[in-house]
């Protein structure tokens, strides 16, 4: 399923846009681009994949009006840029490019979501990655501790064999922001399963407590809202490991959206979630249920909070009628939780009974 | 000038404490804790370590209002949490103890702020550092990449030697949120200096370009505001190598900011300044002449962004004329820039034309 695309691949297809751009000019006709609606109303659940893509609903963008011919003039400036990037070996971040633009006239961005939007765009024109465009995000990858050993290339062109147990620090092996196979080879791994957890301090409360150790698995930091770079990299080790994925989160409405880009994939990468997501990472906690059936310290929904659990209410990635259970009960319960809240009951309580409690229930 | 100390010798110092609270009790007094004040109004330069320390200013705080007597009942709780800590061979994170707080009945913090500031209060009275009372941050440390070698205490109690050049991914080396010399050790280096750079992005850019080779140096990413334990570990190899520390930053009074707390001391940690900051570190830029003179794409100051700016007119770090005239050339221009900014000008200008000129002009 690899939508890789070598250096002159991905020229041949970002010159595809620019050809159709001309073609509809050369005929007297304003020139377009066709892309699906990149909403939560426009996605729907692929059986092939087991993840949910973007559905059959298109925008057109054509040049008759002054807003549509500048996005379509930003896109040709930006095929522009990709290709110098590859012809010298270079990369970007997508702020960088959005500077970049201010020497584009007429086409220079107005705001980092619109050239964010763009780079997303010309990868689903092309059927390319962010990756073969040479553009990166500026987010930090995640961490990693325990058994496992992968190859990575370095910049120096050397492949190094790490293992994030016995050839890292206590922070972990740090994810770069490619980790296509090119970059990244999953070699060998001693772990039962993967358990990817939401806040630093967590991590390394189990990482203190020795969990990876006692439960045979690895940790991993997802700092937040996991970038793309972290999301490959749990569905490679899932995939090509066949690992299971534990997720383990705080008790709040943007935690419920974690679990939904990890395993049902997000709405703005819809494009590629069968790269991205992983259908069969277990959501851990914590739930609602969890902040009455263990007393957790919580704090009020904000205003912002209720409205988004409103908004997942009629995202079809929580169709599911457990997780209606689940938003309505937080919507009525008025509170949400941290991860940390479980230190109420003492240090070792979320690895001494939190967690096996979990797991066993969930049948881990 | 160590003011580390042991598991015994906290205790004693903790226990000081709660000594001079119960002889004044026994006595018929109500206990008292003195700090210093802890504001910019109470922050003056130390000559002896050419950093900002406190000021003479005292508050008093002792047990005659109800909110008083809860701040000292707090700090009796945290002594015994700390000692129980030290017992078992465990630490915590400041979001953790917040929570376990939940279980001090009318002694529980109302919010984190409140505990992360009795933690620095206990630093200040006991004149140990955090990193004895085993509570961390939940911030992330910094990461490196350079020929630099440390030598790491992992949690296995085995000493791992690390080439932050070699023996590490492109993401580099990340610093653990314990610094000190029981956990790092300083072997070797082959560089001239090390520059500190506050975006990820730009970081990126400069490992990207070769900058750390073709320059001889190391590269630091700071993470916006750095914590401590970068701040530590800049100063450690400042002082134990003798290596300039060179400070790029984006150009906004948040940026001023971070290069006082790396050069001057952060006012929040003015009691362990000449521990944390280093005094020789150089300020390269984004200045508010810098974005005259490179014509850099820039935005409008915001409200917080001014309100910033003239608190930092009354700091005593930035009473300097040189930063009094950023400053008000600064609120004058009305605008910021970053230092991702700089590509309006290509991929290369940062390394290739900006850098060299900023360092030939600081003489460096």
């Amino acid at each position: 399923m690899s939508r890789r695309h070598s250096p002159e691949e991905t020229k041949i297809a970002l010159h595809g846009v620019v050809e159709e751009m001309y073609k509809r000019m050369m005929k007297g006709e304003p020139p377009t681009m066709t892309l699906p609606v990149r909403s939560k109303t426009n996605i729907g659940f692929d059986k092939k994949y087991g993840v949910f893509k973007y559905g059959k609903k298109k925008t057109i963008r054509d040049a008759t009006s002054l807003g549509s011919a500048k996005q379509l003039l930003r896109a040709l400036h930006v095929v522009e840029f990709i290709e110098e990037m590859i012809d010298a070996g270079k990369s970007s971040t997508l702020r960088e490019m959005y500077y970049i633009s201010e020497a584009w006239g007429l086409g220079h961005f107005n705001s980092q979501n619109e050239s964010n939007n763009l780079a997303e765009d010309l990868e689903i024109v092309t059927k390319c990655l962010r990756e073969d465009f040479k553009l990166r995000p500026e987010e930090d990858g995640a961490r990693i501790i325990g058994n496992v050993t992968i190859n990575e290339l370095n910049r120096r062109g050397e492949w190094m064999r790490i293992n994030a147990r016995d050839d890292v620090g206590d922070s972990g092996y740090g994810l770069p922001y490619n980790v296509e196979n090119e970059k990244i080879q999953f070699l060998e791994h001693d772990v039962k399963f993967i358990m990817a957890i939401e806040t630093g301090g967590m991590f390394d409360r189990l990482v203190e407590n020795g969990f990876d150790e006692e439960w045979d698995c690895a940790l991993l930091h997802l700092k937040g809202q996991p970038a793309r770079s972290t999301r490959r990299f749990l569905k490679r080790m899932n995939e090509e490991w066949d690992l299971p994925v534990v997720v383990f989160l705080d008790g709040d409405p943007w935690s419920f959206r974690i679990y939904a880009s990890i395993a049902y994939g997000a709405i703005k990468t819809a494009h590629i979630s069968e790269y991205l997501a992983t259908p069969s990472a277990a959501y851990i906690g914590i739930t609602p249920d969890d902040i009455l059936a263990y007393d957790l310290p919580s704090d009020d929904l904000s205003k912002n909070d209720i409205q988004a659990l409103k908004a997942e209410l009629t995202d079809p990635r929580f169709a599911d009628g457990m997780w209606q259970d689940r938003i309505n009960l937080m919507l009525e319960m008025g509170v949400k939780s941290e991860q940390q809240s479980l230190a109420k009951y003492g240090l070792d309580y979320v690895t001494d009974t939190y967690l096996p409690e979990k797991m066993a229930e969930a049948g881990l």
